[in-house]
């Protein structure tokens, strides 16, 4: 089957690779009806997070479940499923609670951006949709497996609620998917911090009231500004940065929420700015298994459209395409069809 | 008047000073019943805070109006009242959304440790109890003005909830406080790290069900072990080290809350840690102001002892001996009658 090897910073290559098998019994085998590439993969592929061996890389995916392992009871081959980049028992304490991504079990899901993959923990990971979906469906249903995930989780950590004024830091595909997620869960007043054309059209589709193109302490000055020097209730940090972080921090009010998806690179938080402003703060890889099962009902319900995030269609054969044009950012986001 | 003059490090001494006066129409001058030493002070009295010039310390009182500015309408002379360490408008839209503590007008309240103090922006600082309460009352009010209101902070900011496995990191006066914060707002099972024989005991009296000795590495793993290693539902965090923030971020499960209302000393945040554990984190100081009218309430009822922290009574004019007693881990707290 086809898969995606990233040999080293730059090189990633489609090749045909074994198809994978069930190794434990809780494991699933799904054959992709689609797949995509991640900001976060661009990490290795620009030679930021080091690696030493060739990687199986990608971690989303949508479709149709071909095998299960013999303790498999709530998946069967032919049920189309969508699942989190994180594999988990959705049985222990943390799951119970909510928090599926700090799984006791977890694991994670690896080499998906091929026609083929192996999910270990499928009952606890998996969740079948109500139908095998249309085509048209494929690229808002592929969305949650984790940026649409992410950017929910991100507005939830940040604590949004109706009438909220909201900021998001960060017009990434997972920036974009938290617009949209504080515009679901009620924030009146959405500021997208966005210095790109293309990805503030879109913001503004997904519910954005402001952009704001500035960033550091002037986009932080501008906030200030359209809240009466205030700061917003919740703010959504989508980058990863230090800087990134130290804006979202600055631009919360007191006791305002901020939640952080973004993997920290190189962040130092500044404890005493949490300590004068009260700010609350949750951050981590999201627990998308929480949220399939509302996410996928908000996708079959209609008016909900998280995969407008893709704007590169490529057969999977063309991955280094897809990461070529991410790294460039002459694209947002690619879907990759296998 | 007599009032408390800090010098310098150790140097601590009670002084015949000026009698305070109002200065801005919004003042009130307050005779006070009780004052008392806090954990904080000690910071600049064993020379860990530096200051350049002689410092009227103090910032914990109750007492009755004796004179207030032209501009103050919600207290009268003869009103026995309670304020926060921190002043505040209460009017501000960081007042009303409950974070008085970083009011927009915020001001403190110095030189406490004294027979009469000035409070700015009285209306919005100062709250009056139902009636001048009896002299056996008094340690329990005064102790709202800070240590119970700050232990108060630390469990909301932790998310205690009824059912809740909370620990309590820290058995000063505020992590005592902290620790009866619990048990009112419903924590089923309270750890307390403490050992130290009579906070022990202290600890038990306000509702800890459990008793860590252990610090740091150690104490979290009784702490996970307590828990069947899930880690705790929420912990507050009422010292200020590197040490004590570290092992309050460690006893929280996935997702669980960490409050810190220790002002931090050479704290750095370890961002990887947060990330891993989804932990929900918030601190700073106190609301105070926002809590006084429930605590009070609580207080009249009954059965609500935040003043059992106080375990030395001094005359103000021996102040300086209840710095030592504290200091010296002689006493917990000294509450100094003026």
């Amino acid at each position: 089957m086809r898969g995606t090897i990233l040999y080293a910073p730059g090189d990633i290559r489609s090749e045909i690779l074994p198809d994978p098998t069930i190794v434990e019994p809780t494991d699933a085998i799904i054959e992709t009806s689609a797949t995509c590439v991640c900001g976060s993969d661009l990490w290795p592929y620009r030679g930021i997070n080091t690696f030493d061996e060739p990687w199986a890389i990608g971690h989303e995916y949508v479709g149709v479940v071909r095998e299960v392992g013999t303790a498999v009871t709530t998946v069967r081959p032919g049920q189309f499923v969508i699942g989190s980049f994180i594999a988990s028992d959705n049985t222990c304490p943390h799951c119970r609670a909510g928090y599926q991504s700090g799984c006791a079990q977890l694991a994670p899901v690896l080499g998906c951006q091929a026609e083929a993959i192996r999910v270990p923990l499928a009952d606890g990971t998996l969740v079948p949709t109500p139908d095998t979906p249309s085509d048209e469906m494929l690229p808002d249903l592929l969305a949650l497996s984790d940026v649409m995930g992410t950017g929910w989780y991100a507005a939830r950590a940040a604590g949004v609620a109706p009438g909220h004024t909201t900021v998001v830091v960060g017009d990434g595909a997972v920036g974009l998917s938290a617009v949209l997620a504080a515009k679901e869960l009620g924030a009146e007043r959405i500021i997208a911090l966005s210095r790109h054309a293309d990805r503030q059209v879109l913001a503004r589709e997904f519910g954005a009231t402001d952009v704001v193109p500035e960033r550091g302490a002037e986009a932080v000055a501008r906030v200030r500004e359209m809240t009466g020097g205030v700061g917003a209730d919740s703010v959504a940090e989508c980058v990863g940065t230090d800087e990134s972080l130290t804006t979202a921090l600055d631009c919360a009010r007191q006791g305002g929420g901020v939640g952080f998806v973004g993997v920290p690179h190189d962040v130092a938080l500044p404890i005493a700015r949490l300590f004068r402003n009260h700010v609350r703060l949750q951050g981590g890889s999201a627990p998308v298994r929480n949220y399939l099962p509302d996410l996928i009902s908000r996708t079959y319900a209609g008016n909900f459209h998280p995969g407008r995030v893709f704007d590169l269609r490529l057969p999977l054969a063309d991955v280094a395409q897809g990461y070529r044009a991410m790294d460039e950012r002459q694209a947002i986001k690619a879907f990759l069809i296998p």
